[in-house]
């Protein structure tokens, strides 16, 4: 189904999508609450009850989302239908949103014997100190006539290259043998645009090779994953939104990027979000994403208490958030991260829409069991955004 | 969309599927109570409070399906994208999962008078031991050059007709005039394959028929749903999944087979289906399919009570299939029977997924009500298998 794009209205209400990463989770096995039932969170139980609650189903059943399926999910975009390669996503980690015409790659500083012959894929896993040496070092004396290459240093062995330069294809095999004792392999680009990238590919790892020759950490890299950028329509384009994103974590930025909306400056935290925010809506943004990463990183720990916690911060910023001129809240999760699993799941998100035109149910609270008998009952990912824009009169009628 | 095949992992936990034939009721007019609701079940409803509840619905919205299609749906493929004829079913029906290179046909013995007209298109229904007397003496006198011809006899004035030749299509039509009075259509092949397949038809009939001359029960036969085997993936091609099946009647067998299950004997019903499934265990299945038919039968007779029983003495057997060895047990219906329907309907069919990564509603019982207010929701029937590779640990995170 295509959402007919007449629609979208030009103008409206100024929406709020605060995304609690991995905020969906499972009953503690001692109590049975899971960990946003066991918070204590007045203002989100509170506003639920001026709110539309439901769940948010990022993929197909069963399919457990990682960060960048479940935003681009959020953001109205079907991650299935996006090919898009693990360069891009390394980009967009790096807050690096490809521009066209470029092209990722995910990189790895690695060690090759005398033969050529791979002995180690992540070089002892360098520091990062080492990586953004190395990273610094091979882009000062590695150049090639009419192309710009850039490397983006990561954790460790990991690094993001990324070349611009008119008419490349991103038909290349990945040179990384998967194996130790084997060579690299060659280069090769499926059609022509797609050869000149591995030409590309192929005179830059030698010039790296002889410009690492003298390292004792690493003396030579692998690609995989070649990307450009796909087609992604943007908010202003698609929604008529002016869109800002308040995310610390560069990964959130890169995917808000992706989607057009303007990073601003999420500072260190909620409180520095919950100006940011106000700030964006003087700026006339009317559309803020504001991204709380915690409550993930609690929850891959295992550690149900710290995930409460981070949950709790978020309620108790919340009245900032509300203070701050938005006309419709969301409040929901990119995937489950439940601490008993310690990594994301396929579980429905929970989902609060607080707005003046909200179905709420009496007495309810913000959690995992009062969502599921919600207004909204449980929609797809990409259902959200035309749920939102409802919520804030920016969807024209289906007929007459 | 089309699930990326990447996910699926070699690898994971120990799955039990569990179908309740026609599981699904509606309310009895005294006490408002559906069969389900009314049954004393015990082990269900605490088994529920350790598991996600839902719904499943087997075909698109209205449709009501047959066992075949229900069992394909749960067995995560589309019945309306696969084209099989009704031969097929009967195939399958007779627990014979046809071959590639085998067309298969369902066969009605009949009367025709002198001139060839159809008197009775059932020929008075036989006997069941008619039936098997008339297909042995048929198999035994008629030969065509090069073809194998097999006669499956089934009940009454039913068989299911096969052939096993070199190259041979299946769009050949029904030589049942449907009518009484009329001559039997003389068989035709769309193609050059097909052509073949009914020239063979026409010979066996001349042949069948010299054969039932003398008899006074039938003198001939019509042929219809002309059908090869669909190309299917196997579970262990498609899930990797090393899969039994444990079901006491051929039909649900047969379907099995055809999505590469391997029936193991299920004796005589749950006390030894629950042998079966340990036994399957210990023979390194990671996969047990168990199927319970009396709920449907006591459905078809209207009879509410032998529904209720039927329901109960499945809840008895539980203990023994937990205590099996599964991790992952899922039980729900292929469809609804209910008995005030006396026949199979479209309602989604209640669902119990238990695992250790399950979100229980607590105070749960196991009940058409109480699953419409789950974690699963409401999901069509090819989307059940995934869930329970998630449950299984079983399926890849999509994207970082």
């Amino acid at each position: 189904m295509t959402f007919p794009a007449h629609l979208y209205r030009p103008v409206g209400e100024r929406i709020g999508l605060f995304v609690l990463d991995g905020l969906g989770g499972l009953p503690h096995p001692d109590h049975g609450l899971t960990e946003l039932e066991a918070a204590k969170t007045p203002n989100m139980d509170a506003l639920s009850q001026k709110s539309s609650l439901g769940r948010v189903q990022l993929l197909p059943s069963g399919m457990t989302p990682g960060s960048g399926p479940g935003h681009l999910s959020l953001f109205g975009i079907d991650p299935l239908e996006l090919e898009f390669g693990r360069g891009l996503l390394e980009a967009l980690g790096s807050d690096y949103a490809l521009e066209p015409g470029q092209i990722a790659a995910r990189g790895n500083f690695c060690t090759i014997d005398g033969e050529g012959l791979v002995q180690d894929r992540r070089a002892g896993r360098p520091t990062d100190d080492e990586c953004r040496r190395l990273c610094a070092k091979v882009s000062e004396q590695v150049s090639i006539d009419g192309v710009s290459v850039e490397l983006i240093p990561g954790k460790q062995h990991r690094f993001t290259w990324i070349i611009t330069a008119a008419d490349l294809g991103a038909k290349v095999n990945d040179n990384d043998p998967q194996v130790t004792g084997k060579s690299a392999l060659p280069f090769q680009g499926q059609g022509a645009e797609s050869a000149v990238t591995a030409a590309i590919a192929t005179q830059w790892l030698e010039k790296a090779q002889q410009c690492l020759a003298d390292e004792s950490v690493a003396n030579s890299a692998l690609l995989r994953g070649f990307s450009t950028r796909p087609h992604v329509p943007g908010f202003a384009e698609k929604y008529h939104l002016h869109a800002a994103a308040l995310a610390v974590y560069p990964m959130y930025r890169g995917v808000a990027r992706l989607v057009g909306m303007q990073p601003r400056d999420a500072g260190r935290g909620l409180e520095d979000q919950a100006a940011a925010v106000k700030a964006a809506i003087a700026e006339d943004f009317d559309f803020v994403f504001v991204h709380h990463k915690d409550p993930d990183t609690a929850g891959h720990s295992g550690d149900f208490a710290a995930k409460v916690a981070a949950i709790e911060a978020f309620d108790a910023a919340l009245p900032a958030f509300l203070d701050s001129g938005l006309d419709v809240i969301a409040i929901t999760g990119d995937h489950s991260t439940p601490t008993i699993m310690e990594e994301h799941s396929w579980h429905a998100v929970p989902l609060l829409v607080h707005s003046k035109r909200a179905l709420p149910q009496p007495d309810s609270t913000f959690g995992e069991r009062a969502c599921m008998n919600g207004d909204v009952g449980t929609i797809r990912g990409p259902e959200l955004m035309p749920l939102l824009l409802a919520h804030a009169n920016r969807l024209d009628k289906f007929g007459a």
